[in-house]
């Protein structure tokens, strides 16, 4: 439904269709002037629809990217391409995508957050070669339900995935290992669902330079995202936002706000960007900023962090991209 | 233009008609859909319009006002009410509106702005007797073209009039003296037309609290807007914004973005806000959020503001507010 | 006896002497290997002192300077120079001073505050005329009781005192005019004593430069230090310090440490470094950092902002430094 | 030299007697009043010595400790305990020194710093299972010369093993696992003395909480230190400090002063602690707050680190604590 709200407010967007299995669950937004089904291969078949933008759980990802492919829509989808432990499965889908002729974008919002673009921006002065060390923290606010993490997948591959991405975008480079470590000091129950609350991940990219990732699933003050790239040029790093700058100073101490409670605050004009860019790149008939080839380099890094924490050891990754 | 886009911006609102002088020179936005005229009276007799915006210089406000009050139309205006250094302009202007029972917003905008609001809301949990200082720097980030000085007033008139609503918002009290004393250090010619650049502003509240306020029309740094309330709870002050938390470590200095350079910027979600609330506050028949005897209690300090600018004399404020 | 530490501190300084009229009630250092004496012209009368440092009450200042001076010792006095709000017995005593050829450094302890003197060396790198406004806040943790503010001055006299000379050190410009307005929202029988508690004063230099200073008795949040310096160079400012840069982000808010809770920690390094720096102007044979004329100057502001406050106007103030 | 002039100034220590090698190279500062020899076994058989302080490079430390604890004399000597990789070297040290029933403090400087004895003393207060992941990034500078790190070890041994010992302290709970993984990003030479420049570690603690720490020889900005504990009570981190508090706006950005430059300005007032907490539980014949068993529980952990640096694996470490 943000994604939805978010679409309306697109100037640039006419949004003509919207489809959903559980529509009379919805309420949707009374400006909403659009066709509605309950079933998205009669939206693919409308011949208005030009792209369509894809807000499903992961494990339907795979199926509606290859349906709207095969209709000559245009497709954003968020993350991850498919739930599969097998990266052939997301190959064999981007060639079918590739096949088609359109586009697709992956939904990697973070990479559309202004705190982080400047870091990219400020860092991506310098070689990939002068960037040494990145750094992330991100930490959710609280436990997810284990029915929506079966959904969903869990730490690593629903979480940490979004980490693997910035870190591959910030430095500017392939991974060739990882490391990954986790516990269950939170919710021990997660272990019956094969998952952890908390996660070390170390990567090491083609030319040494390393990344340290670190992961919970709940901050008590907030959603916790900040990155770090430090390198021969020094160092640049986004603290954490509450978009405010009051200082209230008491008998007690100084107080500042907390950062933002949750990633739809925190990240919301990285979601409405990352549409608004999609959009400008089909209209335009320009390279999406984020592609298949990502999606694919940050899941064959999750794939191989959650076999590092399974077999307590470091992983070989492939830092070969594809050909498609 | 940029008021017009906020308004296009609001779900709430429909823009039925625009009118401007100059329209010819108006490129308008596309998405626009409303009648449009050259002179204003005509708009004022489209039965369609249930409530106008006035965005024209201070020195059109008082005859806009009078002639949507006279037409039966809800008004939103920039502040201040008039050009006249003689508030009984202003408080005719104001009976006059509230004879016919339409509603007048003063835009304020400064109030809808998230730090300031966090500022008023935090402090005004203690009475207004516990606030004792407020203090607001307020800096332009350059000067202004003689011509419009003239049409919208100096910067007594036009600029700090803000920080003394402000003040009077935040404290929550009324002023009883004025002392004003300001200098010409950027552009000396700016005496030519009884202006200053540079400025200096006590007041005294009636319980004897104190507002400090200084003022520049060039911060080199960009747009200089902080605000600070201290009593006997402690202090609130909100800091610029840049609206990053990015930090970047070099071999000279850890280097923040500069301050939003611009008003537009720096409040665009509060100019947003205004406008939000004024039309809520018409559509569910509640009192606007801020009134015509706010904009005269302003006006009144400034008047006064100006006279000790002239005098070199502390200057003597009626804290009555006048009744209708 | 902070002072006397401090100089038991200075490996460059020999302590050969202590007077105190109440001797009897001190527990002196241990370390101290010292003549003890409770009369001071006994101390005056030792050939080995070579300097003395005054910590006395105001009103014993005027006399003890004077005995010293005639005594041949250089002086390190603490500010002001004497209680009369007229300024010709500073002279006087000034001239005294000359005469006998001695060196007099004042306690302007301030300007050897590291965070101030960083906002010093970075804005004097800028012609006293680009430096347009400077903001000092200047915040007491308590009240002090009534008797000592009649030893050694009310809030302008002692402690506002500071921010007068603190003002000229970093404009590099001396004052015209001065406009002080108080209250006392604190301890209303403040008024008894002829003091306030909350005071806003504006300084007016001779180029037109401006100083706006806000002082308070009460900051429940400790002793609240800041210089602000704007210019066409833009701004240099420090704020608080703690000395600690640790931040607690808990289930309510980001919490800092409060500012240092008073004085003699917050300006602890300063107290040292105006003895070091005496110490090695009398060794070397070099002019001492902070002048008598600097204290006069201070305290003629300070004269005319008593008057200020008492006649409710702005009063002149003669920026020509004395000839002695 | 440092180390000296901070002894000479604790007022509470008389240093009765040096010894140095090259005695002839040093310039002894002129306070400095004591006995000076140039073999150590002559200091050591001076009876008016009751405790030594070692200061000599690590490869002496093992000789020194344990010539010192024969004589009788309480011991505080720099971290590590030996040069050996191997923890049984230390142990027999440690059980000669319980022997001769003298104190042995080890110079674990950094907890002594304020900011990190803030940490922790914030994040105690939580149970240690409460406790989820501390945070340490750690950067030198600059490189040190090669010869120089065949005297104290390379970047794990001499530099990392700080960060042991500060994860372990903030943590209270002992490590089970290592991994490390490092590169020569900065000095390809390195390579042929085996160490690294830039280092990623990941430690398990016996309850499965984490530890990750970032290393680098060469930051441009300073000597960067960092800490954070993360945890059900939410997060407390120290950030860099300049001790200062300053903000320079200026046209292009606003600046803030660099961190200290390097562990002597630093750390400063934790090295000077630390050897007044030696002297003082020597002198009130307490328990030393730093012990051997704490610098072989770090040293354990630095020489599974390098086994996993040079085997690519996760390497298990006993958590249990030796008995002497």
């Amino acid at each position: 439904m943000m994604h939805l709200k978010n679409l309306l407010n697109e100037p640039s967007v006419k949004v003509v269709a919207v489809a959903d299995a559980n529509l009379a669950q919805l309420s949707l937004p009374e400006q909403l002037q659009a066709k509605v089904y309950d079933d998205a291969s009669d939206l693919l078949a409308n011949p208005q629809v030009k792209a369509v933008c894809i807000f499903a759980p992961t494990n339907a990802h795979e199926g509606l990217v290859r349906a709207a492919a095969n209709a000559g829509k245009h497709i954003f989808c968020e993350k991850p391409l498919s739930m599969a432990a097998d990266e052939a499965v997301s190959l064999e889908l981007l060639r079918t995508v590739k096949r088609t002729g359109v586009q697709l974008q992956i939904g990697f919002n973070r990479r559309f957050d202004p705190q982080f673009q400047m870091v990219h921006d400020q860092t991506a002065k310098a070689a990939p070669a002068e960037r040494q060390v990145v750094k992330i923290t991100s930490r959710d606010p609280d436990l997810l339900p284990h029915a929506l993490i079966q959904k969903i997948g869990g730490l690593v591959f629903d979480f940490t995935m979004h980490d693997f991405d910035m870190a591959r975008y910030l430095m500017g480079k392939n991974v060739i290992q990882v490391f990954a470590t986790g516990s269950t000091l939170i919710d021990p129950t997660l272990r019956e669902i094969d998952d952890v609350d908390t996660l070390a991940t170390v990567l090491t990219f083609e030319d040494g330079s390393l990344a340290v990732i670190d992961n919970s699933r709940r901050a008590v003050y907030g959603y916790d995202q900040r990155v770090e790239v430090f390198g021969s040029f020094g160092m640049v790093k986004a603290e954490n936002t509450s978009g405010y700058t009051v200082e209230a100073y008491t008998d007690t101490a100084i107080e500042l706000p907390k950062p933002y409670p949750h990633f739809s605050s925190r990240y919301q004009s990285a979601y409405q960007a990352e549409l608004r860019a999609f959009a400008h790149a089909i209209q335009v008939e320009e390279q999406v900023p984020v592609s298949g080839i990502d999606a694919l380099m940050a899941q064959r890094v999750a794939i191989a962090a959650m076999t590092s924490l399974h077999t307590h050891l470091p992983v070989a990754v492939d830092p070969q991209v594809p050909v498609l």
